[in-house]
């Protein structure tokens, strides 16, 4: 399990949804007009030099995005990384370089440190918890969530700082919660229904707040157990009912301080929107230097 | 210059643009398979009412966003509010109830609250930032550091929480900064530059970082100077310079404790990425009830 | 088993997807210039009412898009229908009555018989799949073998069909083949790379060619495994060797002829790309009276 | 007339068309994760060489479809041809070979054969209908009735495989139908009113169900006339009423038994939809050695 | 032909077209901040009614379009029209009336203006050329230049103002121009490959410049053919030539001093951008009622 | 004061703009099937040299777009200028030269040409207008009255024929008008909200229709004034009565011969929307050499 919390590789960002979304971001920050500021004072045929340092501690996710923020500005902006995604980065410590028309550095500014900073504060933010919890077996993990169209970028800064992903939305895994289980007649009746509907491929998670209904959902033989708003003690116990059986994921009440007591309950996963919705911005800046 | 803090009324959320980012963003959660769980256990039929409930205090912000994301997922879905964007909700208030189909109720729920406690968020922390300034005449007010794709809701929401906006684009307005003096050849040039290029209705902002740049800023008639990374005292000596010409800004280093005694200098407005990269997210649930 | 193979209820087709593809559709038929044909030969007020009649015996799918088709051209015609998505339909049979201005029922016509012939098409196919392997408790099932951008709506018809869904794309499953298991350095590797790497709600199939590679894939506990290119009885002898510890798909060389000896080896699933890319149409034709 | 049959060259597919549906096929693959199986298991350094080949004799289109796929997913992916569109190959022959990352090769497979073995399943069958009919003058013609989404490719494949073209759209010539003729007041009425109404660079066709309609039809001028359903006998008689006059186009109960007999009544377009709704996928397979 | 020239009825304007278009010229006008004079000076409930007047004598076009930039701006803003697109208006003629929030009348004013004025100015001025041919058989008609975006309501406004259509695009018919022939090796030549190539529904016009060029051509058959650049006496020469065989189109040097004595040559249309690239817009205005 | 009307440098159109604007503009001229006549007659491998060349005196306007249209129809169409945007040309004038295959040349022409004539065409009015106010202090700008979808081009295009820029949309300045001062009850009133509601950043222009609301004006503060519909000598009066305090625009009954006496009464800006809405194509023509 120990590989499990290791951040062994990170996942692959599209490209192809990373253009759309810098492509977006840009259009957003141009309106019309344009950079009028930069048109109005630097001469076009100006170039500048520019270094993208930390102000923190932190971990770097979504380089990937500021160097599209600044090529698909101007394609021949030339851009230069010193780490990596993942990256534990020191206050001063150099992150990127641009090179390129100085209007095409200063336009593309905004959006790069806008993406680079909201990714890498998730994921230093995410550290946090998972230093927390790093002596034991469970990692944190992500939900849905998340700010509305940067889905994909979030999950991808929460794995950057060492946690791991949730379902990625409501298509990719079932998970009955209260309302279901109450609608379908019981917990293993909602567990038969999912299961009769669900492709091979699917897992299916049940949500259960009682150690009752836990002990009635492991019958019905889900693939993943998620205890709500349970203390560490009732937690233990609902580990101990589980048996190793399957994954337990807990939820509730989760946060930088409660964590740890939460992780040495035993359990394997603990999700929180805290690491997506309530991390603060890194705090990245852009040295620009222009001849 | 009260009126300036009354939080008079707010500016209207385009209902275009409300629409294309909630459909987005439903697409985003539905993937191609949709909401499997409520598939496999909910049946078509149905209903469900749901009270949407603030956990904390704070400033609510996207009304108009999550009742879209309901309607866009199911036209037939009710939505009625017991409170108004900028209204100060306490915890276990009712801010909204919702009634459908129950699986239109569940499908929309997670991209509502994502929107409206995102920017619940940002309001409710602005307002904070807001009230340390009160007694003064100073606005807090965002910049263009926001989150990429949602840039008009964020800058709507700080104005629900008492804040004011700044530029909202590289397009409508000039801010000249170090990096434009010192290819202009001085701030008096660059603010001339920007002079004889812009047009009639862009306002011109310069930022200087000593009170010698100011007097020489000042000869140049900008329409407003914003003060950047000066202490109070800094601060103070500015706005006896300025004496009332043009507005002030101050900006760097503010956070919910520096800003009171930089508002007490006298500025008019003091601007911080903080309220919109690091609010963090205010807790709104839907308690639901399915029949 | 047996309540895995009735047709239970099918996925909901989310609307805002069914709108996005038919007003793409609608906007590819008409080009710019619209229906000159109506607009030359039938006046602007003159009524129809049309009924979408089945010439063969077949499955329906595809009704939700069918009514999009003639109510986004015009939101004033009214679509209803005789039959559900799922249903068996005789040669003759009325399946919908469409009604109002002629041009709108002529102008949507095509396209909302394109989609509905087309999935009825995939569906009917499917079913004839199914029905030859009725008998066993395996289910047939589709792949990523489809027509792209008709993913979601082809999946669905499958379900409408009676056959099931493997994963929908590259995102919510892992299905580890030859060249994964050749790079890993062995199923078992693979599949602990698989494990470490993914989030909880993954599961993990492995596809395996030979009887040796199912009893080492055996070992590292995957979701699900494929046999790939068995014939019947070296089927049977992996159905043995699984025994049932977790379900077993069965791919290679399927087709409507080969299926039931395929399905009577014990296995649980049965995927094929015929039931998506090589399905005819089933005829459906629209009798239109203007009045 | 033979220059007509004859393959002579082949339309262009627009770069800009085969782009944006590439785009989205690719992004409906690969949904938010991405493609979990190769980040998890295959390292991002690894290069592949892979061919690929067709596996059934058969006639090829869409090879920019499949080049645009893995170019998209990743723009340093090598992809050679060794064959071009209306190509006829046999099993087991080299289509292409691709070179690039791993990852990339098998990010972009699936999307690349999904479109080049749907559209060489048209071409394909396209010209099995149109071997039957080579001593004839009469050519083989696609319809409206294509996948929603795909038309202009699924028109090229029909060229690629030695048939015509029909009209792309409701747009771009006139077909005036037993309904048009029917409100318009008769065959002549509704020919009038179409010349009336339309610009002089489109087309009128009619068609007819009788030869009686036919001959009333003629009186009025129209470009093309298309005989509905008629068998052998009365198309013959049909021809010999035209006399040359204009084209004659055939259409209804075609089917690749039928298709000759209907040919050899003198036509000289036999339209079906067939070839682009019940085309079976023409089996291409991607055989990938990773280092 | 009197029947060509009588303006019969309008074609369609597709509302999806009309949606899209508008939506994408809303968005431009809002920004993101929207409208923020009437945000600031009008409050939410304030209504008004305002009237549409022409300021001028003129045909109008385009009202569709205005009344979707009201109602997309607000579905609840009622648009009622008191004239019909291809009628004509005095100075002072109210066109239509709009009723409303007052913020909505505000809120869509300019792109409805823009889009009514635009297109409303083409058809009068398309009709000034009409004019000048009434007592000739030719018509007026556009070309493919046209405002990038606008074709397919350009073509309609032309349509309004009495004239005909050329073709939409590059795909909808065949238009042999010099390097065409230059290429092909001659008149004769260029006209048998598009026949060839041409799908039996895409009518082939030529371009000759000379009446040597104009008999070589008729050999081949076109369908159409234009006299480029010639004089009245050289039309009307080559009119002779044709004798009524086919239509023939005059283009080339066409104003509005110009057209009548081309006309007077006998020849069916003559097209020219002037009419969609140079038309003055229509000056029309809204005055509004706010209470 | 000169500086602001000497043409001093331009502004910069966004790449990513004129990348969208453009290929949508060439899907709009391609339809489905594309360019069918050279498809058909001219051979794939052919190559053209071509000359872009002005057929009259003007302003050239749009070359990135017309660059752009070849570039995105054939990347390896090469395209080289021999003039700048804002540069005069003659009659005969070579403006620029495209190179590559001679169906790239072609098929990217019409949509390059009908950008560059349009944009060159306002530019070369507006530069009339420009010209009969060279000795006086006034600048010619444009209004919100644009072509939809083309206002940032349109604007660009303005100000390479020497005139200046009014407001982009409704979100980036204030404009008080009648309707505005009427509901807020006075142009103080108006103002006063204005000022309450906008951030620091958003310029107030005021538009007055006598000299009383002038006065009454002025005592608000406004940052702009418009004096609308008002003769030369009531705009001396109201240049009188503003005496230097703030920028000056006339608006109103404003065309290329009431111009020069707008602009000797002394105000500082003269807008309208002949510049825009009415301003003849300037007649640019191709001439391609194939071989």
């Amino acid at each position: 399990m120990a590989s499990k919390k290791s951040k062994a590789h990170l996942p692959t960002l599209s490209a192809l949804q990373v253009e759309e979304a810098v492509r977006a971001a840009l259009l957003e920050d141009l309106g019309l007009a344009g950079d009028v500021t930069s048109d109005a004072t630097i001469p076009a045929k100006a170039k500048a030099v520019a270094q993208m340092n930390s102000r923190e501690d932190g971990i770097i996710a979504g380089l990937a995005l500021a160097k599209s923020a600044f090529q698909q500005f101007d394609p021949k902006t030339k851009f230069k990384t010193f780490v990596r995604d993942g990256d534990r980065v020191k206050p001063g410590q150099k992150i990127a370089q641009v090179e390129g028309r100085a209007r095409s550095v200063l336009g593309g500014e905004r959006v790069a440190l806008n993406y680079l900073c909201h990714l890498s504060g998730i994921a230093t933010y995410t550290n946090q918890f998972a230093e927390r919890i790093a002596h034991t077996k469970a990692v944190v993990c992500c939900t849905r969530k998340t700010i509305p169209g940067l889905r994909a970028f979030e999950k991808y800064a929460v794995k950057c700082g060492g946690g791991s992903n949730h379902r990625y939305g409501l298509d990719d895994a079932i998970l009955i919660k209260d309302n279901h289980i109450a609608v379908a007649g019981g917990v293993r009746e909602a567990i038969e229904a999912a299961r009769a509907f669900a492709g091979h491929l699917i897992k299916i998670e049940v949500e259960v707040d009682t150690l009752e209904q836990l002990k009635e959902a492991l019958k019905a033989g889900p693939d993943v157990v998620m205890l709500d708003n349970m203390g560490p003690d009732q937690l233990r116990e609902g580990v101990a009912i589980v048996d190793g059986a399957i994954p337990i994921e807990a939820s509730g009440n989760v946060n930088i301080d409660t964590i740890q007591a939460i992780a040495e309950s035993g359990v394997d996963m603990i999700s929180t929107s805290k690491i997506t919705m309530s991390a603060p911005t890194l705090d990245i800046g852009l040295d620009i230097n222009i001849s």
